[in-house]
Formats: C-alpha cells, sequence, structure tokens
C-alpha cells in the first residue's frame, strides 16, 4: 500500500509523537510506501486564502470555492498545496495522527483540510459521498484525549465521541470518498504510566501489522 | 453591552463580510460597546505552540495545557494572546461571524480557540460547563453554509445541522460556560440575488436589536 500519515502535534517527544513514529517504522517495516506530512514540523501555514494558488480566476474579488476549480483546469495550486494534494492522492490509506483540541482537529490539521481539500481537484457537483473523488482509499483518525473514556460515552460528561467525531468521518472523510477504518483511541495518556504507553504503542503496532485486512466502519448518521 | 465579534472570512465584500459590518452598526448603534477581531485583517497565526507564551514553565518539553496553567499563574501570556483574552473576558455578549468550512470552523477560528482558550484563564478543574468560568456570558454563532436548508435536515445529504454544531456550542462555548443564542444561519447566500441577500441583512439586524432580551437555546446532547 501507499500511505500517507498525517501528524499534528508541537512537541515531537509526546505520545502522539510516539503513535506517529510507530505508524511510520510498522508499516515502512511491513513493506508499505510511507510518506508523511509532519504539519509543526514544516511550519504548515493553515490559513485558507490567495496563497493557496499561483494562478488567479478573479483578482477583483476572492471567492476560493471559484478559484479551486480554476486552480483544478490549470493546474495552478501553490506549490506546497500542490504536493500534499500529490500525497493524498497517491495514498491507499491515510492515517491523521492529532490530539483532540476542543473537541476537533488541531488549527494546524483543519487547515490542512481547508486548503488542500479543493473544489474541483477532491470533490465536485456529483462527486461526494457514495461517488466521492478518494473512492476505495481509506482512512483513520489516531488520536488521544485530555478526558477518560467514560467522559466520552454517550451519558458521559463531554457526550459520545463517535457523535463528536462525526463531522470529521462522515463531513470530510466520506464526503470525499473515503472508507473509514475504526479510530484508534488513546485516553489521557498524559496520565499513564510508561509501562502502560509501551503496551499501547505495541497494540498500536500490532494493529498497523494486520491493516490491510480491516473493514471499514458505520460512522453513523447524525 | 459589551460585545465581541469575531469574524473569520478572507474576503471583506463577501455576505459574511457584510454580516459582520451589519453586527457592528447595528450593536454600535444600540448603544452597546463593541469590540472586534477580523482574524483574517489582523493575520492572526491560529498555530497554538509555545509563541503562545512569554513564560517557559518547562523548556525541554512542550505540554500545551501544562504552560497554560504557569502563564495564568505569572501572567505570561504573548500579547496577541493577552489581548483576545481581554476581549473575552470583558464581552457580555460574543458572536463568531464565520462560513461553515467542512462541517466546522476555518481553521483561522479554530486556531484562536486553540490559543486563547487557555486552561486556567478560561476552565480548569471543577470550572466546565454549569460551573465554567464564563458563566453569566452569551454567545451566538453566525455563519453561512455551501449548500442548502435541506441538506442539513437530520435526514438530508449532509446531516442535522444541531448535531454538526454541537462540538462548537456544546464542546466550546457551553464547557466555557456560555449560554448560547440560536445560531443565525444563512443557507448558500453565494446563490442568492442580490435583494435577498438584502433582506437577510436587515432580518439581522432587526434580530441583533433585540438580542438582549433573548433566551438562550439547548444546544441538545450527543
Amino acid at each position: 500500500m501507499d500511505v500517507l500519515i498525517v501528524f499534528a502535534h508541537p512537541e515531537p517527544r509526546s505520545f502522539n509523537g510516539a503513535l506517529f513514529e510507530t505508524a511510520v517504522q510498522t508499516l515502512t517495516g511491513a513493506g508499505h510506501r510511507v510518506d508523511t506530512s509532519d504539519l509543526y514540523r514544516i511550519g504548515f501555514n493553515p490559513v485558507s486564502d490567495r496563497r493557496n494558488f499561483v494562478s488567479v480566476k478573479d483578482a477583483d474579488f476572492l471567492k476560493l470555492q471559484l478559484e479551486e476549480v480554476h486552480a483544478t483546469e490549470v493546474r495552478g495550486f501553490a506549490p506546497d498545496i500542490e504536493a500534499e494534494l500529490m500525497k493524498l492522492e497517491a495514498a491507499d490509506l491515510m492515517i491523521w495522527q492529532f490530539p483532540l483540541w476542543w473537541f476537533g482537529l488541531p488549527a494546524i490539521l483543519k487547515g490542512w483540510v481547508d486548503r488542500v481539500f479543493a473544489m474541483g481537484r477532491t470533490y465536485g457537483i456529483g462527486r461526494i459521498y457514495e461517488t466521492g473523488v478518494f473512492k476505495g482509499k481509506r482512512a483513520l483518525l489516531s488520536l488521544t484525549t485530555g478526558g477518560p473514556r467514560e467522559a466520552y460515552l454517550p451519558e458521559g460528561l463531554n457526550g459520545d465521541l463517535d457523535a463528536i467525531l462525526r463531522p470529521i468521518q462522515r463531513g470530510i472523510l466520506e464526503f470525499t470518498g473515503f472508507s473509514v477504518l475504526r479510530p484508534e483511541v488513546h485516553w489521557q495518556p498524559a496520565r499513564a504510566e510508561a509501562a502502560q504507553r509501551q503496551a499501547w504503542l505495541e497494540a498500536w503496532a500490532t494493529r498497523l501489522r494486520g491493516i490491510e485486512s480491516e473493514s471499514p466502519i458505520d460512522v453513523g448518521r447524525y
């Protein structure tokens, strides 16, 4: 497989960093081609605007989707965006490694989506959900939480994690055609013992060695 | 009232820009003190990292919540973050004006939350939800969509907008103690006639003139 791992955490020696490194090493060791986007390391700018493009459709009024469709037609994406698009298009499996911040993606990862998932190139009229551009590809969210598992149950303090993740799994991944694999969730790693974290890393590696045979989940509906 | 309006759109002449200007003018005209954070205009950087702070708790390993609690204790937030915190703390009513991008906040606004809503200063152990730091304040999402209203019903193509907004209204706003007012939603303004958009702006101004007497909504649970 071609695998793209997108990583969004400012501290490389964090547990998120260890999960990222485990994925890179395990999947490479299993014979897959692994590409990465370590967003903090490359200094990715998540603010979507004219810097997404080298082409210009309307210099007077900025309508991003119009510029995206135009850039798709004339190959007018800025080099950093084009590089991310090519990784995305090459991937059979995409993994996002991130901490859940404010019940969503860290801004650097949300902006990677805002800028890279361009209209025309990654979705379009009649090319969403079941007929999505990335049909046949699979995606997996690997995330950590600040709270314990019981806080993310339907009756828990914060509410059902599946519902919290639905705008991402349904609204971004399935919207563009990806099939979604079970999210890899680690609860409160900051409070776990070193031995527990090591056991989690080994379990993650074991899961990844069998990832090719996993079936997608039903992410549910709102 | 003290009102803070946070605006996140790269094109000031967009319909989002018109909604923002309408809110500023209407609320100022009604005698309220209005402050703004026009995130694209001020070039707000949404990437959360050590640049949030002038203080340092642990120079060797970056744990953001640890640094946030420390910065709270020693008044160690970077000047741009401190400025946003003071606006947030002064506001009786906060309005976010933004386009719904990928079923969530534009990255520049998500990162405003990631960086400004700091542990210690805006929430803490035992100070969330019903006992939140911002209890007594009210907040309102004013957003535009790319799709029509029927796509955001529970059985619609994209699913229930209330559920899509819950991680924001419940997970960010109510989490920190805000009471949430009914979201102001404009469906597909890009496809509306100029007269329709003008009527929407007038209806928004009318709503804002009576905003002090509005009651919070139940944002629901997952």
